[in-house]
């Protein structure tokens, strides 16, 4: 055991507040890793929260991790005690069921899913077939933390040319919008429209970007239409009836990175026959879908989720590769509470990123 | 022009009632066809009491048309006089779009789309961009009558191993379930739900068991749980919630062939990662969705629309070479108002095929 640090909420009311705890050891095949940066994501807001009714508290979130390899077991072989390294939002998987096998953990049918991050297993014991608890344990803390322990199979390598912090949102943002572009198959020449223009729209669209895809932003906020300009990429405003209606049938492939429930039928229409809408923001249930759009041009709408521990080294090479990233404001942790509340207002332009090397002024008062 | 006999409503509020009208003579690349069979549809019944807000009347339906040519225009090449042909819910389409141009006229982008067999354009000279109306016509008389007037293009072959009355419910409800399954892949060994066992559901069930599929149709009336068995496939009552929920994550395809506002929920559940539900019955919306499921576990919702000419051909030739063909009831057509009202109440089993044969004999009625 080894003492450690991090920033948790104890009830679904309360603010974040410095905790101290004890990780384990490292195994035999863990890593130990010292945070240095985390990204804040929206989900950490839901899950604190408890908006998706599972949150186990003391709630520890951060799932956009990066840091340096501190200790290693004896039997790692793919990092070293140095190297600079990331944490996403899976820290283990069944690794026997078939999406586990076809290198698709993000989607495994395990007794307990996959073992987010933070929070524990994504099917807690209770929930799962015969009551089992695979992980032995019910919950995890996330990287708003000191340090933090993961086996090295879900731990990925940070290229030299990205910078820790910029490299931080990569493991969630956006390798949540680069799997379902990947599986949907987003070729240049394609357009590409993006739905809601927070730290996934960012990375969506800079990302549909580098693949050679001509992108169009869809945001309720006037003030964004100028951060569009600046990626090269057309905005348009939700509100603007006009352009949205005569977008119709025309994207190749749509993107809704909208954290909450949402109207997709707008966007549907927009969608050319045979294309699909893909969902990776919002999980509950969204307003009756305009069947009639679905039908007459053959169009889907589908969901998607984070994206497989291949697919976030691929994000993190094709960012290196393309020299993207997303746009960050360092923040240190004692500013969360007030970055959670800019985050909920749509402010935040377009990820914060806290600082880890400030937790440790805050270490006597825990 | 030529004298034609057949049955139309003339509000919505109407019963359908013999009528006498003209046709066209055929033009240079136009077939005549003497009407011998006619299906009825469900569509036909929502048109008829204007349930899409875009009846054209008097409403004569029919889009399930078996019957002899009894002339050709001068270049027709592909049907000859006496050949017996069929015609389904298209009798032309603009030719010039890209889903034309790929033998999908289905989807037709046109500025009417494709011009349905009865009740005109797809997309009425009104709604299309700047009025246009490319057919020439705002109403088009269906099959519930003596004689119809169909481009060689939009006529197709009935293979001679096919009674023409078991034929003519092919040309809609086989290929309307026929075309989605081809579009998503369904092959030998596939797990293949089917949502609704109507006329579209019969015919869905036996073409997924002759591609080799194992089938499973939910119904909600207990007394067909019997038919089911004829057919060799198994059989859920939607009520019968312990095998609803035993069904989590196993279907391959599901197909939902429900002609009317339906809850999709539980049959989403029921889908494999990765996989797919078609609507192909109903166009209005639908209750709202489960997202989750969409974005766990990478599922679709979509919808499909009849299927090509080319599909259309291909549904006859298979159904012809498989020896399969739909559960059908040939009625009088003076029947035909107490059919629809067996149709509304789910008592059919499971298609009406009009006699035209028995239209004659209430021509001086008219």
């Amino acid at each position: 055991m080894t003492k450690a640090i991090g920033y948790a909420a104890q009830h679904s009311y309360s603010r974040l507040k410095p905790i101290v705890f004890e990780r384990d050891d490292p195994t035999d095949s863990e890593v130990e890793i010292e945070v240095m940066f985390c990204g804040v994501c929206h989900s950490d807001i839901h899950q604190v929260k408890n908006e998706w009714s599972n949150t186990v508290y003391p709630c520890m979130p951060g799932h956009e991790v990066v840091g340096r390899v501190a200790r290693v077991g004896g039997s790692v072989s793919k990092h070293a005690v140095g190297d600079l390294v990331g944490v996403g939002c899976m820290i283990d998987s069944c690794r026997v069921c078939e999406p586990c096998h076809a290198h698709e953990e993000n989607y495994c049918e395990g007794p307990n899913s996959w073992l987010a991050t933070y929070n524990g297993p994504m099917i807690p014991a209770k929930m799962a077939p015969g009551g089992i608890n695979m992980y032995g344990r019910d919950n995890s803390y996330g990287g708003y933390s000191s340090s933090i322990v993961v086996s090295e199979d879900f731990v990925l390598k940070i290229p030299a040319s990205l910078k820790p912090e910029v490299a931080a949102p990569i493991l969630c943002a956006g390798v949540t919008t680069y799997s379902p572009m990947m599986h949907w198959g987003v070729k240049a020449g394609d357009k590409v429209g993006i739905v809601g223009f927070g730290g996934l729209g960012d990375m969506a669209a800079k990302i549909a970007k580098a693949m050679g895809a001509e992108v169009t932003l869809f945001t309720r906020t006037a003030e964004k239409l100028e951060e569009a300009k600046k990626l090269g990429v057309t905005a348009v405003l939700e509100s603007d009836k006009k352009t949205m209606t005569s977008l119709a049938n025309s994207f190749d492939f749509m993107l809704s990175t909208v954290p909450e429930k949402h109207d997709v039928n707008p966007f549907v229409k927009m969608l050319k026959r045979d294309s699909t809408l893909a969902i990776v923001g919002a999980i509950e249930p969204l307003p009756s879908e305009n069947n009639q759009e679905r039908v007459m041009h053959r169009k889907s709408v589908a969901g998607s989720l984070i994206g497989s521990i291949a697919e976030t080294q691929a994000v993190l090479d094709f960012c290196a590769e393309h020299g993207i990233g997303p746009d960050i404001q360092v923040i240190p942790i004692q500013e969360i509470n007030q970055a959670y509340a800019r985050v909920i207002k749509g402010d935040a332009r377009f990820r914060y990123v806290i600082d880890m090397a400030t937790l440790k002024l805050d270490e006597e008062a825990a």
